[in-house]
């Protein structure tokens, strides 16, 4: 085994305690990476929440060096920048992983952190570490130019972001409109924007709006405002929904042209839909989970040509707890990223 | 006021009466038809047990001849064979009507009956009648070499399933999949292997295979049966919904192919629908409602060159009462057609 230190939360704590970790001896096909940069994702949270009994070490959306490489490695060698995200191994034989959508294989990913190796059963500790060993397959070369620290949380908010763009065929003359203006929505205002689309912000103050200009949307639309509401009915082709808390959907499907799409992306589980509202202009209810392999290698492509990464607040890994809570309080602007180099 | 004779339902009763009718003198741009063949859709029963107190004239797809146009009428004259659907007038402003989908006509379109004139203010008389009287506008010409009688449902049921497969951009290649095999989903089934899609007959009993081979399905896939639905998964690009009962969506879900679409055409109304079904496969729903003038007229042209019409049982309309109970108890295969000409 392999040791590294880095950050755990027992019995649901945010205050999470800097423990020394094992990682396995690399397999043939693995690497280890030195983790640089961490981004902390509202998932992160989620999952530190959720297991109030026993532990966790988040993180996956991770930017780093290679410093190993098993023998049968084949796209990487020590020194190389890589990026990893929320997904480090599938079946690879359904058709989703055939599709490269590893994202949806059909016996669920190996999730970065809090799922369960393949191979050895054991369970995956994720970024919030100095090391991480994976399968190269599930690690992605970092374009040179690229910020480490602000490509970080390309990895998995990015990504989330990304592919419904991609799939609504987003480019010149699209209209998409952005709910919610965290680390899910400022990248998709960015995304959409690069890709050529008019893009608008829609948000309940209109404090935001310098920010979503800075960002690349055209306008932003106080959706508190019910004239301003009206005068935008069916104007968007899409609306990415990255609001997390509850709220009612049809006031953003009535902002979609016939044919458009509304994507949920913040906001999963049961949910009371009226079809009538779909029925009126046919309009499309859907959502998506970050991504598979093709679509962020294409991604990070993107991205390096455009120069497009996250807008981050990069802290000192020690101060992982103040960035929880201050996360918690919606306090961030768009993503916390962890400089994990103090963990040597 | 002209006079005509009708099939009238009083108090929800679906024992309906012959009564004489008035239509109104024409307006420059109207038309009055002689309606030879309407077609008894599933709303009808639904508006005949909804007028608990009251009248209704059911009947929104009909064929027929024109008897007469006003001075302002360009596209028809008397003698011309005609077709009617589900809508008779709209605002023809807003952005709906602009774009060719009437039927979403943000002021409501004017339903072809238990609707409400938009000049007079009159509650229009549906097509269990020998005469109507319509703006020549929502009147499509019947092009030659359809069957009239069995034309008639396509401008309901027809272009109800018409719009979706449409959207959905299916031809050669696609593969899709029709859930109820009645009057919609056996057109679906047509329209689909018309358009050169594969197209599978979903049913929950194997005694339907025959018939869906016969309207062109390439298969039939058993939702009952476990293991056919497991190797089913994720096979189809679009699944046309026409179940009118209370069913289960995430069985559907699965069988689409990753970014298909799942749309209800016969089961509207608020659902429970849990997001992480869509999320898995960017999976959509959707759904819509009969079709605007431009693909109503596409959809004409398209049977007319290849053929297609509904499967239907003609009944003279004096057996109306009896088709509607048949109705009721799905004893149909697949539209009843009502012939007009006895009330002469």
């Amino acid at each position: 085994m392999r040791t590294t230190t880095g950050w755990q939360s027992t019995n649901g704590s945010t205050d999470l305690q800097r423990v020394p970790l094992e990682r396995r001896d690399l397999r043939s096909e693995d690497i280890a990476v030195r983790v640089d940069y961490c981004g902390i994702c509202h998932s992160d949270l989620h999952a530190i929440h959720g297991t109030t009994e026993g532990t966790v070490v988040p993180g996956h959306e991770f930017t780093g060096t290679v410093t190993a490489a098993g023998p049968g490695v084949t796209r990487f060698a020590p020194g190389d920048p890589v990026a990893v995200g929320t997904i480090v191994d599938s079946c690879g034989v359904c058709t989703m992983c055939r599709a490269g959508q590893e994202n949806y294989c059909h016996e669920f990913p190996t999730l970065t952190y809090g799922g369960t190796d393949r191979v050895d059963g054991s369970r995956t500790l994720g970024g919030y570490t100095r090391e991480y060993v994976l399968r190269e397959d599930f690690a992605y070369p970092l374009p040179a130019g690229l910020d480490p620290a602000a490509a970080a949380p390309l990895m998995c908010a990015g990504i989330t972001v990304w592919e419904p763009l991609r799939a609504a065929g987003i480019g010149p003359g699209s209209r998409v409109a952005v709910a919610g203006l965290g680390g899910l929505g400022h990248l998709a205002v960015k995304l959409a924007a690069a890709l050529g689309a008019e893009v608008t912000a829609l948000s309940r103050t209109a404090d935001k709006a310098a920010d979503a200009a800075a960002l690349g949307a055209a306008g932003l639309l106080l959706t508190t405002d019910p004239d301003a509401m009206a005068a935008a009915r069916e104007t968007f082709d899409l609306v990415v929904d990255t609001i997390s808390a509850e709220h009612e959907l049809p006031p953003l499907l009535r902002l979609l042209a016939v044919d458009g799409t509304l994507t949920l992306l913040g906001r999963l589980g049961p949910t009371q839909v009226d079809i009538r509202n779909l029925m009126a202009g046919r309009r499309k209810l859907t959502s998506s989970g970050v991504g598979g392999r093709p679509s962020t290698a294409e991604l990070l492509e993107f991205c390096a040509e455009r120069g497009i990464t996250a807008d981050v607040e990069v802290l000192p890994s020690a101060q992982v707890g103040a960035a929880l809570t201050r996360l918690e309080k919606g306090d961030v602007r768009y993503r916390f990223v962890l400089d994990l180099s103090d963990l040597d």
